[in-house]
């Protein structure tokens, strides 16, 4: 029994390490809280702060444990909601009061009555629409709140100016003390925590890529003596599928933080809704793929599938690394075009080597041809690898995109130094109507690669030394 | 102007009525809680009621209004959580200020602060658990909160046990008022909401399967005719994409209800969450099939395309026939696998037909074969329909788990009678072995149907009339 409770207790205690391992800003957040909730006791024990607010003091440690949440943009989305829902409420009960009066000792419940049951009715409906819910449902909340309080209590107590005066002035210092401990103690911007998470979620799509190609090609002998759960790419992917409730609320959040490292107070942040959008629409694409990585898929490789490896792997690594250039852009805030459309244009010209080879291959492969089920899973793939291409070419538009509207840094505003322009002419045949209908063009178009010091782009110093 | 503000005017109103329309229940729980917070306010105006809770008849007040939720399950775990929370602060409260008391005037305040931000910074933390965040996320907030009041204001008001006492009394009303107006006046049951939302998002996909046959094989003429905004069941599938965190919010209020309709107190409401994650599953693969669907792959059929062109569309229908199947089951609470079966071993028959001719076919479609690439598309479709039915027969076993947890009504509990029962083995060749690694074994049995009333079997009800 002892022992078990030791057990128990241990147990217990590494889920607390691992919590605060997983992230330290939780341990950090605590600590904060408890500060802020510290810090707006001095209203009840320090004397003259006690005088002056009265018992109303007791409505600062309520606003202190009610809006102070994880990140910046939560907590001031709240603290303002509730400044702003308390201030319209409490105007709204003082004439809601004097209409009451109005009618006389008798009347006065009943003019209340219906006035509280009219306006909580409409509010609560307005928490329905889509723009409120986002961004004013807790506004909503305090507003019918503080009405209810301030037009049922004032019938009561004849003293609301009072009350609701002291209760503006302790939601006003218990919101000031939350967003001063919330910002000046190692902020947690909800902003910065989107875009490290859709980074995040982008390089996890890139790990899957990069190692698509060895597990997929040649796997027998890997397959075995590495089990699956030394291979975390092969899984990490699956976060992205879920990733729109938190991208949205965090969207909603970042959208009333202050200017802060990097972002800008009118950040688009709106964007990253939408890049988040198509990493989805290519983790799609991804788990179509991962279908086809089953176990009992994997086996000795026939004559098509050695056909397709090489096309297939370049395809599937260049993907993964334009998806990385694009992650890496982000993170530092810098154009992502010229580094990730280098990796682009590379899985571009594998997907048309691609195509040529089917083209054109089927003699090499007659024993498999007969057979055309044998092959399905193979050019499965090879389809599924070719819309991935499209998704992140649509990514590294969205990101783009991004990188105008938020103003990343261009890589160097000097005059570009032209290395080498040209187009290649995919391989086209005069029997290729079908196919070139179905599959959209590819033009490989050599970009004008500026010289500049990016890290990332060191690569590309050398004239000639593009691909 | 005047007309201006006319035209925004008719804007909202418009708006009003199509929330009001898409889910009536809205309009309901606006006025639901506009009675409660009506009736909550007796406290306040009848003279017998306010001298017995005094002032902390506000608490009541504020209680309806932050409890009171659109689900009666959502309602009874706030309500609970705010209860339990407060009793347990409440008493720890009356502990610590009794500890405090000890120290003398001037250690009180210190004792009070280090055990403030002690308990405050412990319980924020213990929010990050993903099991207490889930259920009991609110709870913990209340607890921080009466918790902060109680000792912070014992100190000052030395009458906290009164506090405590009128404090919990008037959430206890004001809860039970909620609870009462939620449960009696039409409630709106996160259990039954969950049971409809993933059946019609069964439904949706279902759709989609049912018109896809007809979109991709024959809709040169009709493409043009019918916009695709008339084609709704294209689009529909889509919400089932990001259906999780709604899924599992209802799931967790779910499990405080009572027993309301045909689900009881322990219906398995967790393993809906299971076959809300098949179906996603199911929804990801048609996410990869309607990205073939787009305008410019659809044009004049080849050779190729119109010979998988039968099996494919029987492939298509019979699934979303045994998802609409599936659908019906649920909605009725019956058994799914005799209705559902036949579809999906049609499903499964033509699975095997398209493999057939898939090994057999080359030599009628010489001409497309020379040209792997131009096949590709066709053979992908043909693919992913193969998976679907995979996905299709993983949702029939999840629903027929349920089923079974459930206890959903057996068809007929009187002895079966048999109508046909046997085998057919899958057509399998010599030299078949890679693709019988790589497709599951397709062994159609022909279940034992069961006579019964279910109208959805009628078509059964006739022996030998089962294909």
């Amino acid at each position: 029994m002892g022992i078990q409770l030791k057990n128990k207790a241990m147990d217990v205690a590494m889920k607390i390490k691992k919590l605060g391992q997983d992230d330290p800003r939780r341990i950090i957040h605590s600590i904060k809280v408890g500060v802020a909730l510290t810090l707006v006791s001095l209203f009840y024990y320090w004397k003259p702060l006690y005088d002056g607010f009265g018992a109303s003091g007791i409505w600062a440690v309520i606003t202190v444990v009610v809006i102070f949440e994880f990140t910046v943009g939560a907590t001031l989305s709240k603290g303002l909601n509730r400044g702003l829902g308390t201030m319209l409420a409490g105007a709204l009960g003082v004439g809601v009061d004097y209409l009451a009066n109005l009618s006389g000792q008798k009347g006065e419940p009943f003019v209340l009555g219906i006035f509280v049951f009219l306006i909580a009715a409409s509010a609560t409906f307005s928490r329905f629409f889509p723009g409120i819910k986002a961004r004013y449902d807790y506004g909503v909340l305090i507003f019918i709140l503080t009405f209810s309080m301030v037009s049922v209590s004032g019938y009561r107590v004849d003293e609301f100016l009072t009350m609701a005066h002291q209760r503006l002035a302790t939601i006003l210092v218990g919101g000031a003390i939350c967003i001063i401990v919330s910002i000046v103690v190692c902020p947690v911007w909800a902003g910065e925590t989107l875009h490290n998470s859709i980074i995040s979620n982008i390089n996890k799509l890139a790990n899957y890529l990069e190692g698509f190609g060895g597990e997929y090609f040649h796997c027998s002998d890997e397959h075995v003596t590495i089990p699956e759960k030394d291979k975390p790419f092969l899984q990490e992917y699956k976060v992205v599928l879920n990733s729109k409730s938190t991208e949205d609320s965090m969207a909603n959040f970042a959208r009333w933080e202050p200017r802060h490292g990097n972002f800008g107070f009118r950040h688009p942040w709106k964007h990253y809704l939408k890049i988040g959008s198509v990493a989805r629409q290519c983790a799609y694409h991804i788990e179509a793929l991962n279908f086809h990585l089953s176990p009992h898929q994997l086996q000795e490789p026939s004559q098509f599938r050695r056909m397709l490896e090489v096309p297939c792997k370049t395809i599937s690594s260049e993907s993964g690394k334009a998806l990385k250039a694009l992650a890496t852009a982000m993170k530092k805030m810098t154009d992502p075009s010229p580094s990730s459309q280098l990796h682009l244009n590379a899985a571009k010209s594998a997907v048309n080597d691609l195509k040529n080879t089917l083209k054109s291959g089927t003699t090499q492969i007659s024993d498999d041809i007969s057979n055309l089920l044998a092959i399905i899973p193979d050019a499965t793939v090879a389809s599924i690898l070719i819309d991935i291409v499209k998704s992140v070419e649509d990514l590294s538009e969205a990101v783009a995109e991004l990188s105008l509207k938020a103003k990343f840094k261009r890589v160097s505003p000097e005059k570009p130094q032209l290395l080498h322009k040209g187009t290649i002419k995919p391989f086209v045949e005069e029997d290729d109507n079908v196919e070139a209908q179905q599959q959209p063009h590819v033009v490989i178009t050599v970009k004008e690669i500026e010289n500049n010091n990016d890290e990332d782009l060191r690569v590309n110093k050398k004239p000639g030394f593009l691909f």
